[in-house]
């Protein structure tokens, strides 16, 4: 007997002594009939569009190539920022919908900036509407976990020159009391001072001295190396190191030293710029019609929103998903844990985070300890994949390319979302980080944007 | 049927249309009488003592801790080297023998003492026996390739509190014209003296402040970032470099940055501290009476030798063998290829390199291709192994430990010797490395090795 569908009628089968083989299928799209009508039109007369977007979408994220080119002030880097704007993460939100660790955020960050003396006036002063809250997604900008940035915070400038576009991310915080993790105690704040004050002067001399350095071979490398380059980055932030080292002990600057302690204690100190690579391509790829890939994804730790390329700007949102398979720290659980949030989930669009968990030993044991849990989880998203990169390759997988270009038909018709590798944030003492885990992207926000694609492929 | 031995037995079964299955069995020891006696011995009466003595040599090679605490001149720091010496890799030898290689490398090292002005002089010197050759091995010390090193040049003190005994490797001298890859040109001997006047003291000043350095931590990262930390130790490199760099910005001297460059472009800098650290371990495990364990492996171009736990000092050698499963540089090959070279097979022992080769996606490169090869080649070794690190784990084999303590039984029984992942020079023409490859174990040694113990043990 062949069952298609649920193991039990196999097992039935089995039970009473004849042989059975079960085969994993499912009613597509759960069996809605508007979903299933869509699916219909978007695989069938529509495909040929959609196909030709899509492949188009995946040479551009597989062709692109994102290089740091310096290291600015926001106000100054980042285009249509404007005065007494901050940018924060994931999808646009009324400030009333913030969630207590990005609300900690701006804060600190208006505290930074020097707009507020305290918590309690810099909430005044978001509340009354004097600060313009912007996504940083709006302006080419990508910040991970509850990251926001004031105009003087110091960003990498990335240049994707196969696009002649350009991505922006701050400078990752670093671990412990930082303001990226949802806080707003003095010493977070003092941390942004200190980014912009002294690491950013620093790493921009050495930088400055160094030239260009092209992100994805770093990239690349780490995934050799064990990196997801999500999760962990730590050895695309050593490869960087060492290539930064000649000019960076050339630096002419007292603050030489606490920049290279900060940097020699900060394994995601390479996040941030994977980031910005990712979002140098995806915007790229953005700009190509009829596509159903997605090449916008971010969580503001209230909502889940994707973009789709072709569906433009517009974004569809559902509520931010918990973070599971997680790991606390200890005495620190479920119940302490704010929902998934920041914009780092771009990197699961370019084969980087979940996608390339099997590179992995450190994310394997997130998803149940082997290697084998670790490909299992690549192999999953493969399957609703638009493409396979050309230079991000898996050991594992005889060095075959990690999955790009997540196709919303797919994700619809199997019900499988995209998986992120991410930190996880407490919900509310504004303490910090509480453990790292797996999200699981919301299937509502795929179905939305599957609607919304097929009705305009259809006008 | 089934078949014992040579699969074509079962072939001929099977051609007839029956089944057989093959059963990988040899004759122990190709049936050889003497080692079949001594084997049965050494696994029967005698086997109580031998396995009391590798079950404390896999504990001391599993359980040393060492630490690099300083780099000081040869003369200084390593044990009865004494004025007018030069050490060298590999087992003793008379000069008359030294491959090309090997003489140009103590040629260089002669005149970066200043001892001569040219490399025929420096030939004369050595040849009318006025300068003493020793092999490193004799003085606590490893070398790597057709390293030799002269009174003054630098070595790295690494400590094995566990044992109370130390050991030494000189400072790896980076690519291209080096002596260690068997060149005297005069860029060559201008690196010798470089990285004993501008390598040394600064990176001796970064440690010095750092404080000591714990080893193996770095390594077993290492083999969790793609390193077998033999071939490849680019992933313990950064990670050294990572660790040292707030000591390392610091360093007042005017040859810093040029410092920074070499170790920003030397892949390879960690490999002579993980020797030393495998040879403080290895020597301390060599103290244990009445084992079968190999605790010393090395080669300087000529002869290939081991030496045991049990039987002490003694060397048994065999011509050395060459390299195949080799990579070469274009235009290069076999005929160009100098023999099996350098002491870093000491790194086999303690279970990196080939044992490790499972970490390491580079190395599978020169396996076959896939991961699956690398796994096959750690097998290999761990079928002749006494047992498994409880530091260096393999992702790939659900993080079992790399195979350790190399049984010169089960390598004469199976007749399996070692995989070395090692460089290859070039025969003649002292132009340096011309590929890498791996490099087998020559059999003859180990059944010297055997009957040597067999012998021991009877009296």
């Amino acid at each position: 007997m062949v069952n298609l569908g649920l193991p039990v009628f196999g097992d039935a089968v089995r039970a009473q002594g004849a042989a059975a083989v079960d085969v994993d299928w499912r009613i597509p799209a759960g069996g809605h009939p508007e979903l299933v009508a869509a699916l219909e039109r978007l695989y069938g007369p529509l495909s040929d569009r959609v196909e030709a977007g899509n492949r188009e979408v995946v040479r551009r994220l597989d062709e692109g190539a994102p290089v740091l080119v310096g290291i600015a002030p926001a106000a100054q880097a980042v285009p249509g920022m404007g005065a007494g704007t901050i940018l924060h993460c994931g999808p646009p939100l009324d400030w009333a919908d913030f969630c207590d660790p990005l609300r900690r955020s701006v804060r600190a960050s208006l505290l930074a900036e020097g707009w507020a003396r305290s918590p309690e006036e810099a909430e005044r002063l978001v509340a009354t509407g004097r600060v313009r809250l912007e996504p940083a997604n709006h302006h080419a900008t990508v910040v991970p976990m509850a990251t926001s940035l004031g105009p003087s915070a110091p960003v990498f400038v990335v240049e994707n020159r196969q696009g002649g576009n350009r991505a922006y991310s701050g400078l990752n915080q670093g671990p412990g009391a930082a303001a990226w993790f949802g806080m707003d105690a003095p010493a977070a704040v003092e941390r942004l001072v200190w980014l912009r004050d002294a690491a950013a002067p620093v790493l921009g001399a050495a930088l400055a001295a160094t030239g260009p350095v092209e992100l994805f071979p770093l990239v690349a490398q780490g995934l050799q190396m064990g990196d997801d380059v999500h999760m962990r980055t730590q050895a695309a932030t050593n490869l960087l190191i060492r290539h930064l080292l000649p000019q960076l002990v050339a630096v002419d600057s007292p603050r030489l030293v606490e920049v290279a302690r900060f940097l020699s204690g900060n394994h995601l100190f390479f996040l941030n710029l994977a980031m910005a690579a990712a979002k140098a391509v995806a915007d790229w790829a953005g700009l190509v019609p009829d596509s159903s890939v997605v090449t916008g994804m971010a969580r503001n730790g209230t909502t889940f929103g994707i973009r789709l390329a072709g569906t433009g700007d517009a974004w569809f949102v559902a509520p931010a998903p918990p973070v599971g398979k997680a790991l606390y720290y200890p005495g620190l659980g479920p119940d302490d844990s704010a929902p998934d949030i920041g914009d780092s989930a771009v990197l699961e669009l370019v084969g980087l985070g979940g996608p390339a968990a099997a590179a992995s030993p450190a994310v394997a044991a997130f998803l149940g300890g082997t290697m084998a849990d670790a490909v299992a989880s690549t192999e999953a998203v493969d399957r609703i994949c638009a493409g396979r990169s050309g230079r991000f390759r898996l050991p594992l997988l005889d060095f075959r390319g990690t999955p790009i270009g997540v196709d919303v038909r797919r994700a619809v018709e199997l019900e499988v979302t995209p998986s992120i590798n991410t930190g996880i944030l407490h919900a509310s003492a504004g303490t910090g980080q509480v453990g790292a885990g797996i999200a699981q992207a919301p299937i509502d926000c795929f179905r939305q944007a599957l609607l919304a694609l097929d009705e305009r492929l259809r006008r």
